[in-house]
């Protein structure tokens, strides 16, 4: 048998890794880095820090998965999605063969926490049913929008009421029914611009939890156009960005 | 100055415990306790488990809150959240006043993260806008929710979706417009229960992280009756239940 683990590292601070995440990290003969884009070396760096800073001495060693880059065809934004999936279990499935041996086990850092917005389950998943020889585990970590909420300090919900957590891009599609309060991942195209004259009140943060952390929050009128360029200019500058942000109807905004 | 560190500790198992939580509970010179009601003696057993396991021998003292037991007036939601609150404010108001010098750092231990249904950060951002000596800080912490999802092994969201948490309350009024996927907390009356025969996945769990841990997962016209069951037993043997789960629907179910 082999084991992999899922490890829900948080998103951005290395102290947002969890005692059960360092267990899991020290119980590891190999980690597997499978980055790739602009962001991979700031974020496999933090990676390493993390093993540097708390696994007690205990040094898995380290294997990188070689993705291809593709073009993503932005019109069809889940047939790229499961194209770049199919990619990844490729690669996962050659550094299970090729990296670890029979009775070994290997953890894979997952950005933030496996369940929002990462595909590490469903390809490990898929891995696991066609063969005998896999058992994984998942382990939760911080989320981006929890590190937002906890550096604005501002809750997640109004009182007693629903959250929505989605994309930019269905953002874009208009506000979602019956909540006040939409949290917004993976907007690569300002979508919150959009809905400036609508008394919202928005909370937004980019590399939130790290050294080049960036927040901005008020009345999304008065704030937006700040937002924005700081946004251009921050993704310019790093070549890179790593934003989300609570949108929320002001009626709530101080509940 | 006082200082109120308002620390997410995670949703069941100690060992959710992040490191930054770690860091800011031995600089905390006292820990405020203010739970009730029958799982009071549970969550604090936890805290303090926290505390003996990872402080690594810096013990802080521990002041209770005596909080006023009151009926839930279950026709005016909202209205008894705000009591519930007022009161809770005043208990923190008195902790702050009554068993903290000057100088001194006090920490909360807020199950889960304090950004989800929690009324921590509303009461503290309250009680520090009204005097000017005393700052606060918010920690993030490993949700139920996400406990949840890494003990099912599976994500909160569909690829490319939205999902919604909600309550509940607000699922009994009906399937939450727009998307695929629902979180579900302070569920007292099984509320899935409303959508058998519409072909959706369900992932429950109760007590999620803890000794008592029960999951249960599947198609829900299957499920159903038997989480209910399982839901009576449980609550009735503990006096108490903490679970929450995740519908999903069917088509989106093995994405
Ligand atoms: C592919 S998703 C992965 C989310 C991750 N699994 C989590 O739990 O946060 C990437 C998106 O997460 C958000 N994100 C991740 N890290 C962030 C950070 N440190 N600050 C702000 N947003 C972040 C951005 O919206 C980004 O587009
Ligand atoms: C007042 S809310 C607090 C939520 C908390 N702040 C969090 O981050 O999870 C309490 C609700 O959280 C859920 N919950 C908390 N702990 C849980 C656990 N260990 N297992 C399952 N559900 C849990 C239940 O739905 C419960 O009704």
């Amino acid at each position: 048998m082999k084991e992999l683990l899922l490890v829900g590292i948080g998103a951005g601070d290395p102290d947002y890794i969890t005692m059960q995440a360092l267990k899991a990290l020290r119980r590891a003969d190999v980690i597997f880095l499978l980055d790739k884009g602009p962001a991979k070396h700031k974020l496999n760096a933090l990676r390493r820090e993390i093993c540097t800073r708390y696994l007690d001495g205990h040094t898995p060693r380290f294997a990188e998965g070689l993705q291809p880059e593709r073009e993503r065809d932005a019109a069809d934004y889940r047939a790229s999605v499961d194209e770049l999936n199919r990619d990844k279990q490729a690669v996962f499935k050659q550094l299970i063969d090729e990296q670890m041996a029979d009775g070994e086990v290997a953890a894979f850092m997952v950005w933030g926490d496996p369940s929002l917005y990462d595909s590490s389950i469903r390809i490990v998943e898929a891995i696991a049913a066609a063969r005998g020889d896999l058992r994984f585990e998942v382990i939760p970590g911080i989320t981006s929008l929890q590190a937002l909420t906890a550096r604005h300090r501002v809750p997640l919900n109004s009182i007693g009421r629903a959250v929505e957590i989605t994309t930019g891009r269905l953002l874009a599609e208009g506000w979602p029914q019956g909540v006040d309060s939409v949290a917004v991942m993976l907007d690569a195209k300002d979508s919150y611009l959009r809905f400036v004259g609508q008394g919202l009140h928005i909370y937004w943060g980019a590399y939130v939890g790290t050294a080049d952390e960036i927040l901005i929050a008020g009345p999304l009128d008065e704030v937006a156009e700040r937002i924005a360029a700081t946004r251009a200019q921050a993704r310019e500058r790093n070549g890179w960005i790593m934003d989300s942000y609570l949108l929320r109807k002001a009626e709530s905004a101080d509940n």
